[in-house]
Formats: C-alpha cells, sequence, structure tokens
C-alpha cells in the first residue's frame, strides 16, 4: 500500500529510491571505468532488495561484516558474499559453513592463527573450500596485521590448512591509493609472489575517497557501503551533495517552548550520538540556520532562528550525520518512489549483530 | 530453553534478573519510606516481563515516552499509563483513543495549546475523559512552559475542553527537589490553587538524583528508568556500584593486532556512541585498567595492558555508559538467572520511536 509524506507516522527512515539508484550507478560507472571490481558492503542499507539492485548494476558480490547479516541476505540471486570479519567460535563457524552450502561464493578475512585453525576445522572435509583472505592494518588502528610478514605467514597457513584456500589481502580504510596504504599491498604482493603464493584479490574500500579509488597497479576489488544513501559526513567530505543524499529522518516538531528551541520527536534513539566530528546531530534540509543542539533517547533539540521559527507539527528532513547507525535503528523503511509515494519496506538485517 | 554463558553467541545483551529486581526493590522501598508514589519509565528495559515486576512491588502505574511503547506494554496487569510526550496528529491520536480504551488510566502529558486542542478533538465524546498533564521546564532546556503563568493557562484550557482533565503538572528531570525546579512547581501549584485548579498529580523524575527524591511537600510521583538496569554513567556519580549494574554486553575478542590493542565485537551498532561526559565507550568488567577507546558499526577497540593482555576469542563483561539506547539496540534480552543460566528473551517495545 502506498502512502503520502503527509500521512505516515514520524519518526521515519525515509529513503528516495530513484536517488539510491542512481548512486549506486554512479559509483558502479566510475568503478567500471577505472576497472575495479565492485563489492557493496550491505551494511549501510540491510536490506535484500538494494543489494539485488547492486548486484543488478554490476557488482561481483557483496559484503557482510558480520555472519548474521549475511545469512538475511540470502535470497535468489545474492551468491557471493565476502564477510570482512574474524569469525570464531563453534556455534558461529557452523553456523558459517552451513551458509557456505547455500551460496556460489562465501569469503571471509583473518588477522591472525587462531581464526584461521578455527575455520580449517568448520571446513575440514567440506565439499567446497572456503576462501580466505588476510586483513592488512594499514593505517587505521583497528583489525589487521602489522607486518606484511606476518600477512604472508598468515597466507601459508591458510594455503595449509586443508578446507581452506588463501583468497588474497583486505584493508579498509583505503584512504586513497597512493599512500601507505598502497605501499603496505605492494609490498606483501611481492612477497607473496617470491613465495609463488597466487593473490587473486586485493580488496580495498570506504566511502570518503571513494572517487579517487583506482587499482594503482595492485587494488582489485573496492567494498563501500554509505554511497548508496550517503549522508552529512559524505557531503562535508565533498563526496557528495546534499541532492544525493537518498536517506533521511522525517520527524514532527512537538514543542517550541522558546522562540529559539523547538523540540522535534527523533532523539538518540533515531539519529544516534554519532558526531563524526560535527558539533551537532544533523542536517535539517532546507533550513542551514537550524542546528540540532541536543539529543535526548526521544526528543531533539533544534536551536532556531525566532526571526524564523518551527510550528509545531511542522515537518523537517535531516540527513544524519552518519546513514549507516541511523538505518539500523529502524524495522522497516519508508521507500519514497515516483511522484513521492511511500511504501514501508522490511530493514532485513537490521540489529543483525551477531 | 536455557543456555549457559560461554554457548550462547557474541555480541549479547545479558541481564541478571536477581540483580534487577533488587534493584526494583531498593528504589521502591525509598519511594514508600518518604512518601512518593513511584511510576517507572519502561525506556530502560521495554518489556512487558520488568514493567510488571515494577507494578508488582509497588509501582502505581508504568511511564512510556512514545505511544508504541505504551501500545507494546499492553498486558494483563499493565491498566495505568502516563505518556509523557506532546502526541498530535490525527492518526496517532486515533491511536491514542483506542490505547485509552483498553487501560484503567490514561495519562499524557502537554507543554502548548496546539497538542491540547488535539487532544480534545480526539477525545470529545469519549465515553472516559484523557488525563491531561502540563509540562514545565523547570531547567532541563527539553520541552515544557516557561512560567507558571503559561502553565496555569493551559491547565485552564485543559479543564475547559470536553474530553480531557486537567491532572496536574510534570517535570524533567528534578535535579533534588530543593531547588529552583521544586520553586517553579511550588509556584505553579499556588497559583493553581488561587485559581481552584485541582492539581491532584506533581511527577518529577530522574535517575541521577533517585536517592534524595522526596515530595518536599510538593512532589507526588517520581518517573525513573535507568535504576533498574544501572550504568557506568550512575555508577559515576555514586548513585550506585558495579554489583548494582544488572545490565550489560558479553563480548568477545576477535583479535589483538598488537600487545596494547584488543578489538572486540561490539561496536556502534550495539554499545552506541553515547559518551554522557566519559572519555571512552564503556567500562569492562574487572578490568579498570582497560579502555574502549574507539568503535566502529561492529568493531569495538580496547587499549589494553600489554603486560596483562586479552586473548583471542576471551569474553568481556562490558557496564555501557548509557544502558537504556543499548537495550534498545537488540531484539532480544538474555535473562541471567539462578546459577548463571540464560533465557533469551524479546525486548516487546525495541525501536518503538512513534
Amino acid at each position: 500500500m502506498a502512502y503520502e509524506i503527509d500521512s505516515i507516522h514520524t519518526p521515519a527512515f525515509v529513503v528516495n529510491e530513484a536517488v539510491a539508484l542512481r548512486n549506486i550507478a554512479a559509483f558502479q560507472g566510475h568503478c567500471d571505468k577505472v576497472g575495479l571490481k565492485l563489492r557493496p558492503h550491505i551494511k549501510t542499507h540491510k536490506s535484500i532488495r538494494f543489494a539485488k539492485a547492486q548486484l543488478a548494476a554490476g557488482a561481483v558480490g557483496i559484503t557482510c561484516q558480520k555472519i548474521s547479516e549475511a545469512e538475511a541476505m540470502l535470497a535468489d540471486g545474492i551468491d557471493d558474499i565476502l564477510i570482512t570479519y574474524n569469525i570464531l567460535g563453534s556455534s558461529k563457524l557452523a553456523r558459517l559453513r552451513a551458509l557456505s552450502d547455500r551460496l556460489a561464493a562465501l569469503s571471509v578475512v583473518v588477522d591472525n592463527s587462531v581464526v584461521v585453525q578455527g575455520l580449517g576445522q568448520a571446513f575440514d572435509g567440506a565439499s567446497r573450500p572456503l576462501t580466505v583472505l588476510v586483513e592488512c592494518d594499514t593505517g587505521a588502528k583497528r583489525c589487521g596485521v602489522q607486518t606484511s610478514d606476518v600477512a604472508v605467514e598468515l597466507a601459508y597457513q591458510i594455503s595449509n590448512t586443508s578446507g581452506l584456500i588463501f583468497g588474497g589481502l583486505m584493508t579498509y580504510p583505503a584512504v586513497g591509493m597512493a599512500n601507505d596504504s598502497a605501499q603496505f599491498m605492494r609490498d606483501t604482493k611481492q612477497l607473496l609472489d617470491e613465495k609463488g603464493l597466487a593473490c587473486p584479490v586485493i580488496s580495498a574500500g570506504g566511502s570518503p575517497d571513494m572517487w579517487t579509488a583506482a587499482p594503482d597497479g595492485i587494488v582489485t576489488e573496492y567494498r563501500i557501503g554509505t554511497y548508496i544513501y550517503n549522508d552529512r559526513s559524505l557531503v562535508e567530505r565533498g563526496t557528495c551533495t546534499w541532492d544525493d543524499c537518498a536517506g533521511h529522518v522525517l520527524a514532527t516538531v512537538v514543542s517550541t517552548p522558546t522562540a529559539a528551541r523547538a523540540v522535534i520527536d527523533a532523539g538518540s534513539k533515531v539519529l544516534t550520538s554519532d558526531l563524526l566530528g560535527f558539533p551537532d546531530f544533523g542536517h535539517v534540509l532546507g533550513h542551514p540556520e537550524i542546528s540540532v543542539v541536543g539529543l535526548s533517547e526521544e526528543h531533539g533539540v533544534l536551536e532556531v532562528d525566532p526571526e524564523n521559527p518551527l510550528k509545531i507539527g511542522e515537518r523537517v528532513r535531516i540527513v544524519p550525520n552518519h546513514v549507516c547507525v541511523v538505518s539500523n535503528m529502524f524495522d522497516d523503511v519508508w521507500i519514497e518512489g515516483e511522484g513521492g509515494s511511500l511504501v514501508q519496506m522490511k530493514i532485513d538485517a537490521r540489529g543483525c549483530v551477531i
């Protein structure tokens, strides 16, 4: 059933489908042009519908962060998944093996030998081996091996483990490839070549530097999530414009206690407290003079221009600082189609943190 | 089915039931002693089971922030709900009237005449009138009328509206009652008395000052949410101890890239980015030397003592900075019972932001 924007309950998460599809097409076009395979990360939309749209546009497969996300993406036509996570523990490994049996291609990453051992035990005797990439910390200081030597050691361990295949290298983020990140990958690739270990995939990723993403003689695949919806952080970096922001929160003004203050029905349980360097909690479209100065759980406090106040009952559209976490707060998203019609769609992998 | 702690998937939200029930009993005891009615806010646990436990301990009713939360709390024995929110818009008002028909007592708050008008239209001709309290801004700078005079004007408007009954005054937070907050309420009460407007309820709330909550000759009801689980922010304020923290996130170490860094499988999609003044994102129980220095969506980066490192596969328990928002990230909570057995329970009102 289709609704009009004024008739849906707020707060609501709304995605303009035409803008989302245009964003998908634009970056797919970039990757096709520079010769990068694209493997979009579903963490932003968490929806089968948009994963299929990304694949239809030319993506080679999808990326998930957690095994439960990958399980939620199982659908006709989604048959190649990379889970960029160290997966460990017998019950998760059993789920991973079951998942593998339902896909044409499944790959994961590792950054330590404990995880390789577990994967090996889980896939020993499997009809199809599991592809395993080595995660490299090229500056993000999150997961990842610290040196090329350790990367090569892990590649050896994978190659020598029954049930596993060494699939290549992975890093995040790739702050442009003409830097230390690229050098780490080049050095490691050279070492692997010298040892005779094939390295078919070198996977980098990240939305902020998407338009400069290029193989640079080393990267083969690019992973990217936020680009489908975009958000305030990417506008601030110049990666996109407000018109490219497909996702926003629709909220209603419920109180105007003073001339300079308006309160909306979206708080931290909608917009989240992610600041990403901003001094406030989102951008009110069409109102650059307004700041979202405070959030409590179900209220957002706006500082408004007393000469240009908001009215009680008025609705505002807010582009989140960080859309990936906001999308995950809602069980459903409203898909805005032609002429502004709205259809509610379940967010398939919401809350899939396992 | 009951599980052991080592067998459940991580990240998980775990609540020790005995501690939660002890917290409920302790504050109910305080309220009984000082002569305050207690109306717990379900925003923290969002569960029918714990709402019933609060009522069984002696609460006079429950508080919800959103109408969808109240709808999710409908169950035998839960028949008195205060929704501390300006509710507006025809479809929400229709839901509110339907909700009223299913409860013995329903009340809401307002801070402006537009919302009073809408409530009046919705409850005109209702078999039972809606009780409406006036929200006062006594310093929190969120919602609420700014002066006692405006509070009295709204009380008049409510009293003169068919289908509505003026129920009293409400404020949040009540930073102790021996301050401006109490004075605002006393002044308003006096004005109401002079005008002959009965003010049966004066409702204050907030966990940080819970142990000093007292009627002080003015407050009749106290609303409180966090106290059932407690969190790091309340330990920091001295309101409770770590032993009183019933809720925590169970996470697994998935990577130890350097001697000083461990990475867990809980990120901002679990712990949230709520800092509440802390420099990091949670307290690792039993490890005061560890800082949760960074969160990405599905990873938490811990700074550990290289002399006392964590191992891959090791599990940690993290008390969140702000438990109310963390509880809302999960579809289910694990209830830890006698001897450490765990039973999974749906979080009834998760994501109920409408």
